[in-house]
C-alpha cells in the first residue's frame, strides 16, 4: 500500500506540496492532529502526506502545523509487497477493513476507472496500439490498476495510472485530532483505529512527433472516517487535480483549444475555477532553478472542500471527462505534421525540462521515490527519450524561443 | 558566487551531504558555530553546507549540530551575476578580499587545474574534437572554468569543471564558532569578516559506445581562515572527493583495471584508504528507490583532516593524476566495439538511472539547484540523452542483468 500511495502521491493525485498552501477545513471544526507527523500508522508514508497536506502554517480553523518532508523512511513497505492481480477487479475497494464503506469513495473510483477507460480508448484509437495493463493491489489494503502504452505509433510512452488506498489511523491520533477530550478526544468506538480513504486517477502522455503536445492529467479525492457504530465524529475529506499542457512547439490556437475547453468545464460549476486554477497551474509547474514552467499549464486545484461533495464531485468527474475533448484533437491534428531531427531534438530537450520538474521538484514523485512507493508507476511518468545540451539557448525569435518565452511568461490564452 | 559555490555542489566537490558523517575536527579543538545555520553571509548558502557539512551530530571534538537542508532559497544570487570572461583567468584566486591569501588553496588551485587540463588532453587525444571553454567570475568573488565536449566522435558528452570560491562569514558566527568569550570570541580583528575558501574539480564522462563506461570524479579543499593580522585563530580545513565508473555493461578486468588503479593510489598514502574509501563510494552512489547503484563505485571520502594537509594535497592531487590512466584506456578499449541497438538501448535506460541518481539524491545538485546556482554547470552532468521505459527487466542471467546484478551487490574488485 505504500507503494500505492505513493503512486498516487507521484502522480500529484493525493498531495501537491508545493502547490500554494490552503487549510484543510474539517466538518466538525475538528483539525487534524500534529501527532500525526511522527505517529504510526497502519498506514502509509502518504497517508500522513495526505492528512497533513492541508493542514499549513496556523490559520483559522487550522491547528496542526505542516511538516511532512521528515516522514521517515523507516517505514518503508509498512503495508507489505504488492500483489499481482490476473486482471483489474471490479472494485479495488472490496477488500476494506471492517467492512468501512464511504459512498464518497465509491463514487469517486467509478468516476476515476470511467476517465481511465475513455481517455485509453481515445488514445489507442488515434495509436492503433494497445495498453499493456497492470493491476495489483497491497496486503495493508488498496491496490492499483496501471495502464501504459510504450513506443506505438503516435505515442512515445501513454501512461494511465488508478489507485485507490485505505486502512486506519491509530486512536492517539485520532484524540489528538479532536482535542483529547473524553467527549470527542476518545477514540470513537474505544481502541478503533480511525478508517481514511484516498484515491485517484494520473496520466502522463508524450507523443511522438514534436509538434503535439505532452498532456497530464490527475484527479484525487481524499477522506478520514470513523467507525461505523459512532455518530458525529469528525471526518475530513476533499478534492484535488489538474489538467496541464505540454507542448514543444507553440500553436496558439492548440493552446487556446485546451485552455477554452478548461474553462468551460470550470464555467459550468464556478466562474471563479478557470483563473484561480489557471493562475495555480502556472504557479505550481515551475521549475524553478530554469525560471521556467514546465508547460503552458491548465488548470490546478488542490484541498477542494468548500461546498457540497456532490458538487465537487460533479466538477472533478466534469474535469476528467474535458481531457479526451480538450487534447486528444491536438494530437490528431498534429501527429503527422513533417518535422527535422532540429526540431525532434527540441522536443526532447523539453522532455529533459520534464524529467527535471518530475524528479526535483514533484513533491509527490519526490516522496514516493524516498518512501518506497512502487517505482515503475511513479517513474511512468517519465518520458522514454529525453536530452540535455550544455548551455543550449534558442535563438531569439525562433520558434523554439517562442515556447520557451510563452513557459516563461504565461499568458492568458482565453 | 551562489553559482560557483552551487557548482561545486552540484558535482559533490564541496559537500556530500548524503555520505557517511564523519566529524569535523578543527585546529584549536575550536568547533564551526550552529549559528551558521541560520546567520547571513557575505556568502553563499553553500558556503553554509560546507562549513555544516561536516558537523555531526554530538561527537567527540564536534560541538554544533548539522542542518543544511533548510537553507534559504531566498538569498538566491548573494553573490551577485556572473560575469563571463573572455579566457580563463591565470588564477580564479586573484581578486580576493583584503589581499588574503592561503598557500595551501594556492596550491590546490594548481592542482586541479592541472587535472582539468591532463583530463581534457586525454579526451580529446581520444575523440579528436576540441573542449569548449567557460569562464566566469562573480563580483562576491571566485569564478569557474567549465570544459564541454558534446556530440564527439568517441564522447556522448563530457564536462570537467574547476571553481574557486571564496569570501567572508560574519564576526557573529565567528564568536559563536569560538565560545563567545572576549578572548577566543572576539572577531580577530574587531568586526572583520571571517575568510574562507573552497575549491575544486570536478567531472562527468560519457561516451557513446554502450561498452566504454561512464567516469565520474571530484575534488575539493574548503578552509575558513582569519585575518592576517591575528595570530592562533581558528582554522577549520578538509578535503574530499572520490572517483567513480559507471559501466552499461560488465568486463571484469575493466572494473579491476580501473579500482586497481585507485587502490595502487591510494596503498601509497594509507592503506586503509581503499577499503575504507571503496566502501564509502558503494554507500554514496546508492539510488535507494531502485535498491541500486548508480555504478560500480571506485573511491569516496570526505572530511578529511586527520593528517597534516601536505599530505591529504599529496593524496588528492595522485587521485586526480589516476584518472586518466584508471579511466581512459578502458575508452580506448572498447569505443570501437560493435554492439546492436538494444545495447544502445540499454545504455540509455542506465544514462535514464544516472539522471535519477543525480537529480534525486545527490545533494549538492539538488541543493545548487534550489539556491540559484549556474544551472548549466551544475546540469553538465546529465548525459546527452537518457530512457524510462515502463518496467524494464533484464532476463535473468543476460549481460544487462549481470550489470545490474553488479550494481545491487557490490563486489571486491581487486
Amino acid at each position: 500500500m505504500a507503494a500505492t500511495c505513493s503512486r498516487l502521491a507521484a502522480r500529484g493525485q493525493l498531495c501537491s506540496f508545493t502547490s500554494p498552501q490552503k487549510p484543510l477545513h474539517l466538518q466538525d471544526n475538528a483539525a487534524l492532529p500534529a501527532s500525526l507527523r511522527s505517529s504510526s500508522f497502519n498506514g502509509t508514508q502518504l497517508t500522513q502526506a495526505v492528512l497533513t497536506r492541508g493542514v499549513s502554517k496556523a490559520q483559522p480553523g487550522v491547528v496542526a502545523p505542516r511538516a511532512v518532508a521528515a516522514v521517515s523512511e523507516k517505514r518503508k513497505d509498512a503495508f507489505g509487497e504488492e500483489k499481482k492481480l490476473a486482471e483489474a477487479p471490479s472494485s479495488l475497494l472490496k477488500k476494506g477493513p471492517d467492512g468501512w464503506t464511504s459512498p464518497m469513495c465509491e463514487k469517486f473510483e467509478k468516476v476515476i476507472r470511467q476517465v481511465q477507460d475513455e481517455v485509453c480508448a481515445a488514445i489507442e484509437e488515434l495509436d492503433g496500439k494497445k495498453f499493456r495493463e497492470d493491476s495489483w493491489e497491497r496486503e495493508g489494503g488498496g491496490g492499483g490498476i496501471s495502464r501504459v502504452l510504450q513506443d506505438g505509433n503516435v505515442f512515445e510512452k501513454a501512461g494511465v495510472n488508478v489507485s485507490v488506498v485505505y486502512g486506519t489511523m491509530p486512536p492517539e491520533a485520532y484524540r489528538a485530532a479532536t482535542g483529547s477530550t473524553e467527549k470527542n478526544g476518545a477514540a470513537p468506538g474505544g481502541a478503533g483505529r480511525i478508517p481514511f480513504f484516498a484515491a485517484g486517477v494520473s496520466s502522463v502522455v508524450h507523443p511522438k512527433n514534436p509538434m503535439a503536445p505532452t498532456c497530464h492529467f490527475n484527479y484525487r479525492y481524499f477522506e478520514t472516517n470513523v467507525p461505523q457504530d459512532v455518530e458525529g465524529a469528525p471526518r475530513a475529506w476533499w478534492f484535488g487535480g489538474g489538467t496541464d499542457l505540454t507542448p514543444s512547439y507553440l500553436f496558439d490556437e492548440d493552446v487556446k483549444h485546451f485552455h477554452q475547453t478548461l474553462k468551460d468545464t470550470c464555467d459550468q460549476h464556478d466562474e471563479s475555477f478557470y483563473p484561480r486554477f489557471k493562475s495555480w497551474c502556472d504557479d505550481y509547474f515551475m521549475i524553478k532553478h530554469r525560471g521556467e514552467r514546465r508547460g503552458l499549464g491548465g488548470i490546478f486545484f488542490d484541498d477542494m472542500n468548500d461546498r457540497d461533495a456532490e458538487e465537487i464531485l460533479a466538477f472533478s468527474t466534469a474535469c476528467g471527462k474535458a481531457v479526451v475533448p480538450a487534447y486528444i484533437p491536438l494530437v490528431a491534428k498534429r501527429k503527422d505534421e513533417p518535422f527535422t531531427e532540429e526540431q525532434k531534438a527540441w522536443q526532447q530537450l523539453r522532455r529533459g525540462r520534464y524529467v527535471e520538474f518530475n524528479l526535483v521538484y514533484d513533491r509527490g514523485t519526490t516522496f514516493g521515490l524516498k518512501t518506497g512507493g512502487r517505482i515503475e508507476s511513479i517513474l511512468m511518468s517519465l518520458p522514454l527519450t529525453a536530452r540535455w545540451e550544455y548551455d543550449h539557448q534558442p535563438e531569439e525569435g525562433s520558434e523554439e524561443w517562442k515556447l520557451l518565452d510563452a513557459c516563461k511568461n504565461p499568458k492568458d490564452w482565453v
